[in-house]
């Protein structure tokens, strides 16, 4: 069994556009617990009170499969372990382990914490051996080893062995500037195992030559025994090594166990997850759990995998929790758009003319419309082409108005007239900026014919400008997902002016949910 | 010297959101001749009319380093070469080299293209030898070769003989979906070497197991002398092998050249280019070539880089063309604010309060805004707390409106009424959408005091949601490049409304281009 350490919370959260709370930390500790890692390094309790305070609050939860680890430093040079706060903040945290980081390489211990080689062989030491004379199991990370190794092998050996003589139960060699190439780490580690042939080994990569990921495994292969890593790779500079393909590389690959049994299908929903709390738009190509990971577009492969799924897929998607797509798009062909009917339950009519349908929608992309993450608005552009379609509700006006007054703050407010079985309804709402007065005026108008709309709750909200070089003038896409509590749908709306675009998407989406609802009350009745 | 083949024109634009006109591939071709790749490979012109067209205009131009190669596949299974007309679109690509892709794995043989083994052995012998007698040198695309190799190692190796018995120049391992692990890669180029020791290798890696980079460098060790790759990796599912981490490994780890003396300064400027013109928002954490490659955020790193840049980076990042950033953040400390007042020349008083601005930053970092990529923002926010501070004008209202009436289409609007040298100017605008509206009123009002506005160009304008499961009520982030032909800046602003964080990152960037400017004219004058 490989050890899977998620440092996400930690090293993770070092990366330019990542910051989070307390309750986003535990959030995130949680889930991680559930997929099964060995390990979860909370933070740096020694930097900043709110990692301090996750601490607090973490080691009084139930953790089923995972260790919670507290991160710190070697003590200062100029202090014994047992007066330094950093040590001391570290015993706080009551954590069941402790990740202590040391110099390996002469190059820093010179210049940058700008001791002598000696004394930081005793901090490395006594700093270990005081936290597991407090009972903690203590982990020994490494910092910029394999580096140090290559400046001076016999130093980066002695730091391990000071960390070993104080205890350590693992000794983690760290790629920390991420240069280093997987023959290089598979060397290194083959000489440390020489060296200290029972030794515990772990591996702690970053991607800054874009091989980190190779390198854990190479490591693996060299016997590390735990792997530390990020959640989608998220972490400083250009990344941590992503546990979101080591796993499954180890798994599925190397046939070696990294998690419990049954939970390497829960990785696809984990990924998003983070990077929904960390507020960042999950990277639809990341191998494995991207959205684009299993996705076919050009006709060729789309007619491939239906012979056989093998073609064009590594790995069946099923196992780490994701699935195989046909892109609707540019490329695509009627086959395309037929499946996707088939797909939504779509009766299409005999007569139905899909090459004027594939037409329009791929008129449609050239204005800035796209598809591939709107299924919902490909349903209703078909839907509206059946020959017995009603709309629910049909658009006469709308308008949009923000004021800005000195002394009175800003002012957002909408106005919509539709007509709605023959009925004219005309209304207004404000809100907190013009879209969302839009929201609500429509749904005001619509909540008497339709009730069943306050329960569609808009899930996400997404503004992309197409061509930013047109500066203000530019064509604005926006995405809208819509969940009603049972399923969810995205529809998506362009025009250079944002509001319209906003529109689009607002108007199909609501239009498909109420479809939607009355066709499965239809199936149930 | 490594030759590189881009294939960012063909394989790259397979990823699902790009899609390249002929202008745009023209554009990318000329830029990477000029970064000086050995090949470039602009499409397939048996596929689309639009990549025949390429050619047609592609094979008239002057190339300085880079050969121009086509794209297609071996004959069809029921055809001779010289009656197939792929084969034929090849040939009236008029390039001097076609790349010419055939299947090595029985799978495929037997159940995709469903043939005969030996029929598959003729179908590339003949295409190849049918080019090669027309003059053209041709590339052999070895597709699934690692996949076919664990299948069939004597039939894969059959395939390459096939290729070289045509003629074939190159032989190129392609691991199609992407999955073979770095040590698998290494036995199996290994093995080819050794049944062929005469013939030239290339590899051509996909990114499925997250090892595309290191797989391509492992072959290069192996004795692989071209590398098959995108800029940025751009490619299908989870994208090619990406040429801006292959070619610095290769220059600067590995000891080996892969572009003319010098050029290698020029990769951050184009992988920046090919995604602009792929209308993709650059991935700032991409290896070497990223905004934030080499950003520093911790207080702890930034120290250690001011000691020694070597602590914190495993390159020099001019050598990419790249360069360091100390980033301004919540996790800033007061010296990352004065260095950044230092690097835009603002004097600040000396009785300046900095621990004050600090805490401003951060709490509207907070509510949203974010100064990592909008410096000009940041440079506004100090100036404005300086005693000298003369605002170049105030704002006192502004409104902007939507109108969609039917049969009358759109119709956006603002107003704005704005105080400059203590006269109240109060105008309005149109335009194609509100902000646009707002932008050409603001400008109208403020012309006739600073005409040098007029230059000031919008260049790009981006929105993000910040918190979109909050719909339509959530956080807009809206970021503002502007350029007077000289030079450029970017301005940020945030709210729950998307007029009002366009109207806060207009403003500043007007005024700082206003400050920038009297500040430059000072120092000339």
């Amino acid at each position: 069994m490989i050890q899977i350490y998620d440092t996400t919370l930690r090293d993770g959260s070092q990366r330019t556009d990542i910051s989070f709370s307390i309750d986003d930390k535990l959030n995130i500790a949680r889930r991680l617990d559930d997929l099964g890692v060995a390990f979860i390094e909370g933070g740096w309790p020694g930097s900043n009170p709110k990692d301090a305070e996750f601490f607090r609050r973490a080691v009084n939860m139930e953790w089923r499969h995972a260790k919670i680890a507290a991160f710190g430093m070697t003590c200062a040079a100029e202090k014994r372990a047992d007066e330094d706060e950093n040590i001391r903040a570290l015993l706080e945290a009551q954590t069941p382990y402790c990740t202590v980081v040391g110099k390996s390489s002469l190059l820093h211990v010179h210049e940058v914490i700008r001791t002598t080689p000696q004394n930081n062989l005793r901090m490395i030491e006594e700093s270990v051996a005081y936290l597991v004379q407090h009972g903690r199991g203590v982990i020994y990370d490494a910092e910029h080893f394999f580096d140090g190794y290559k400046e001076d092998p016999d130093y980066a050996l002695a730091t391990l062995e000071a960390a070993l003589r104080g205890g350590a139960e693992t000794l983690v060699l760290c790629d920390t500037n991420g240069g280093t190439l997987p023959w290089e780490v598979g060397e290194i580690v083959r000489a440390v195992r020489t060296r200290f042939p029972e030794a515990q080994l772990g591996i702690h990569a970053h991607n800054d030559g874009e091989c980190a990921v190779a390198n854990s495994l190479v490591a693996v292969r060299e016997g590390c025994v735990q792997v530390q890593g990020t959640i989608n790779g998220y972490g400083e500079r250009c990344g941590n090594a992503n546990l979101c393909s080591i796993i499954p590389d180890l798994e599925l690959k190397m046939g070696l166990k990294a998690l419990p049994e049954g939970h390497l299908v829960k990785l696809t929903d984990l990924s998003h997850y983070v990077a929904e709390v960390a507020n960042l738009a999950p990277d639809e190509h990341l191998p494995y759990v991207g959205r684009a990971a299993f996705a076919h577009k050009g006709g060729i492969h789309v007619a491939a995998m239906r012979r056989t799924p093998r073609s064009y897929q590594h790995i069946d998607p099923e196992l780490v929790g994701n699935r195989s797509r046909v892109v609707v798009s540019e490329l695509s062909g009627r086959g395309n758009l037929l499946s996707k009917a088939e797909e939504y339950g779509l009766d299409l009519d005999k007569k139905f003319d899909i090459a004027s349908a594939l037409k329009d929608l791929k008129s449609m992309e050239a204005q800035g419309f796209s598809f591939e993450a709107a299924e919902a608005s490909v349903v209703m552009m078909l839907r509206r082409r059946q020959p017995d379609y009603q709309p629910p509700f049909e658009l006469i006006d709308f308008t949009a108005s923000v004021e800005h007054r000195q002394g009175r703050g800003m002012i957002a407010e909408a106005t919509v007239k539709v007509r709605v079985n023959g009925e004219v309804i005309h209304t207004a709402a404000d809100g907190n900026g013009p879209v969302n007065a839009l929201d609500r005026a429509l749904r005001k108008a619509l909540r008497p014919f339709y009730p069943e709309i306050d329960h569609f709750h808009l899930k996400d909200y997404k503004v992309r400008i197409l061509d930013g070089n047109h500066g203000t003038m530019a064509t604005t896409r926006v995405l809208i997902d819509t969940s009603n509590g049972v399923s969810q749908w995205s529809t998506v709306g362009a025009s250079t002016n944002i509001i319209e675009a906003s529109w689009f998407a607002l108007a199909d989406s609501i239009e498909y949910g109420i479809w939607e609802l009355s066709r499965r009350q239809q199936h149930e009745g």
